[in-house]
């Protein structure tokens, strides 16, 4: 095996998940071998939340959420009274968790939309350079996985071409992927709000709506993937049921295909969490995963190191 | 002025829309200019039909269109007395026209769904493969302007990535910008329409649905350029009016930017039309493109040949 890339998943324990990733890449590259892909197909797909980075006890986007919804509270009184605002307000997490995904949409809209892209992605990159983790106290960019990390330079190295494909704001990854990954914002697909051109004294801008335009979660990521890379990827990285669709689009593909899913079950490092996680769960992964070829990846027996620091 | 690329712009003759185009890529590309923009931001732009290939005398898209719906029409012999069909059948080109968007929809609609997005691409394939232009005699694929390759590749010699935005279907042009253009599918946006995942007898599929997505002309340029490029392009070439919001936002952002409209004048080589073009009408970027500093190109003047051929 003659690998570009050097140290080669230096965070990567030896055994299956290495092996498997390792042995994809080598026959992909290698032009005298019967599952050789040009460069141009080696495409890969990535999950964010959970599989580049940590997402527990909540989303990051979800902090950014409640971060804006406290400092936005002095000019809406009424939240005081109303959910789902009144839950954040009162700190009441067992709350927030029960308001389901209308009660998560409604947080989102009063805090990402009304406002133009370029003010919104200022917002962004203010707190994400202050904010931090609070069992681990470092910035959220910290919580990269270095052994993802060590996948990106792989098939970097290699000619792939990596891209995001998440259940979060589109606009919000964008802030911090090309630092914290290396892949620039044109690779980086996730949900989406309505935005509208409005020009206001000769100067355009695009003002973002209140309203959803893409939820890229589920049957939702292998139809943005076909929307906007328009190739089928052959490699996809996942850690939740959310990804489960986007590994069987692109692992029932022809020829050569790697389905990745990241497995939290690491409380000392990590995180422990899987079948009971919520909107994060891993049931039909872990259970259908293995027979249709799929690699589980331990975070506690295949990662040697969790977090770059 | 050192470009890389040579021959550079050797189907431009020597003018003031080649000087500015040139001039534009050597500052941009010199680390000691003011105007410096690094590689990663270097983003350029063009619409599709009647800027990189002819659109006359109707977009190439619209004969694959009709041409479908004549191969269909023995399963549909409903579509005899009825419109927008009718008119496709009996040949009727001004009936056509009078339909308006309803009645272009609905014949799209009847020819691109449906299906799945792999059976579609196949039809498109063998179509373009053997279509052929009723003036010129060629296929499609012949008809695109050698001065616009030409600025592709000087583009691409300096570390640019180019953009197609079109308000084609996305699906439609990804059959052959890879071929004609050398831009790659994940480069290319266009009009789309809903497209649903399902899973039959365990095999994965995205079909396509009857329901227009994003119809990608005017004010939905500029916001498809922010939902699948997240920055603002540097560059920008049209010929239409309905390229003119892709160029206003392109042009108004801080530092050196170009903004070129390619001016169909030249009915001899290829075809003269502008404010009473219909969909292809160039009125406000003729009346306001000069004050904003866009280099309007002429075919006939500056254009040293047209085709490849």
């Amino acid at each position: 095996m003659a690998l570009s890339g050097n140290p080669v998943l230096a965070s990567w324990r030896d055994g299956a998940a290495k092996v498997a990733i390792l042995d994809f890449v080598a026959r992909v590259t290698d032009a005298g071998h019967a599952d050789y892909v040009p460069p141009a197909d080696r495409i890969a797909v990535f999950d964010n939340d959970g599989t580049l980075w940590a997402e527990q006890p909540l989303p990051v986007q979800a902090f950014f959420v409640l971060d804006r919804i406290r400092a936005l509270a002095p000019q809406h009184p009424e939240w005081r009274d109303e959910q789902p605002f009144k839950a954040v307000l009162d700190g009441d997490t067992a709350g927030i968790m029960a308001l389901g995904m209308d009660g998560l949409v409604a947080l989102v809209m009063a805090t990402h939309a009304g406002m133009t892209t370029e003010a919104f992605a200022d917002l962004v990159g203010d707190w994400i350079a202050t904010a931090r983790h609070a069992r681990f106290d470092r910035p959220y960019t910290d919580l990269v996985y270095q052994p993802m990390l060590d996948v990106l330079a792989l098939l970097r190295a290699n000619d792939f071409k990596s891209f995001i494909i998440s259940g979060g704001g589109v606009e919000f990854m964008r802030s911090f992927s090309e630092a914290a990954y290396g892949i620039p914002a044109e690779q980086v697909i996730g949900s989406s709000i309505v935005t509208n051109y409005i020009v206001e004294d000769g100067t355009p801008m695009l003002v973002r709506a209140a309203e959803l335009h893409h939820y890229n979660d589920k049957e939702g990521k292998p139809v943005a993937i076909n929307r906007h890379i328009g190739r089928r990827p052959i490699a996809a990285f996942g850690n939740s049921d959310g990804d489960f669709a986007m590994l069987e689009w692109v692992t029932s593909g022809p020829g050569a295909r790697l389905g990745v899913l990241v497995h939290h079950d690491d409380a000392a490092r990590e995180y422990a969490y899987d079948r009971d996680a919520g909107l994060a769960r891993l049931v039909r992964g872990l259970d259908e995963g293995p027979a249709r070829g799929w690699t589980i990846a331990s975070i506690a027996k295949d990662w040697a190191r969790v977090f770059p620091f």
